[in-house]
């Protein structure tokens, strides 16, 4: 998270929130921000998220995830959400989405939508 | 559907709602529902709710689909929802879920989530 | 299975077949085979294919599953192949697919793909 | 690809290789490459998969993908190998790998598996 300069901006039970800011480094050269750092983002929304319902002496794992990219990620800034639609003693299931913000206060664009199954690993 | 007993209980631009009852030709020795009955019921609702957003002319066949299943379908009544989340020229991108409803009025379990693509295909 | 009339034909170590005949109270007004009988055969089959190497004492339950359904299902003859890909103490991982054959013998076309994560769980 | 320090090591028709070495920048605290990284390799090995079949004038846009990851990505060097499974005139289907390569020279772990959908865009 570091390296692609994103955010934890909000960490709920069970709701997490990274922002990241637009940059070139992590843009194509269609000024559009790689799918892989989309990804990244709101993979790692979603694990934290996880993370906040894992049973006390647990870690998370995802095991698997799946997602639709719906449109190029074009924006000033990019906001990822993960909720946690299911957490069992074992597997938990988030849904995850990517907003791209840009002109417009108040209006964004779904670039990304992610379901994903997280194991809880003991420490 | 119809072999399904299965009916459509609501039809809005962009979600549509599929409610199945349960009946012991759908379950399994273990008195719930199988899985291929709950997976059908949920993608026909994605189809259905991206039909409504679909451009004139144009019909729809569902591309792929993901869907976890995150407990066994036990209940009385079944609903499955679909709704559109992002639809383009092409493909529309949909969620769905199947809530299980048993007992206590008004309470409901989350049985499946799926999210699916759907081509627009011209008749 | 039984209700689609779909026989196992093969099982070995991490690979099952599950074999359907056309039969036209499967298919629909065009005349292919509904897709959720060809999800229902390789969702078996990658269950099955799980089963196989499932540590003793324990059954198997799809987490979840993601399929591509490539083309309609065409076809007199529908052949389900799961395989484990990958088997932990926990999840296991397997692909699938379902050929239609039809005509020239020895030819088919791959109708669907599948990716699957099943739980091992004890009995 | 450049970022990551991944090199195309094969394209053959319908075929593509990425070869990834481990690198210390790629890695978590706890000396496995990340999952960002393994994803992006083996979506890329996809995308160039489908690319070989597009037809003149296209590019391809991934819409959608699933991953399992199956183990922490632990080795010397990792390959990711991308499959194209049904080339239709708008949509690709690819399936990919990432194996790791440690120790005993000619044998690998399996990684990751994804299966993925393309689509096919007029340039």
């Amino acid at each position: 998270m570091a390296t692609l300069g994103a955010e934890l901006e909000l960490v709920e039970e069970g709701e997490v929130h990274i922002a990241l800011r637009f940059s070139r480094h992590l843009s194509q050269q269609h000024g559009f921000v790689h799918a892989g750092a989309i990804t990244s983002i709101v993979d790692s929304a979603c694990g934290y998220a996880a993370l906040t319902q894992a049973p006390a002496g647990c870690e998370v794992v995802t095991a698997e995830f799946k997602i639709n990219l719906m449109r190029p990620a074009l924006g000033e800034r990019f906001l990822a959400i993960g909720k946690v639609q299911s957490a069992g003693k074992l597997l938990t299931v988030c849904t995850g989405e990517v907003r791209a913000y840009a002109g417009t206060p108040g209006t964004h664009k779904l670039v990304a939508l992610m379901q994903a199954t997280i194991v809880n690993v003991a420490k």
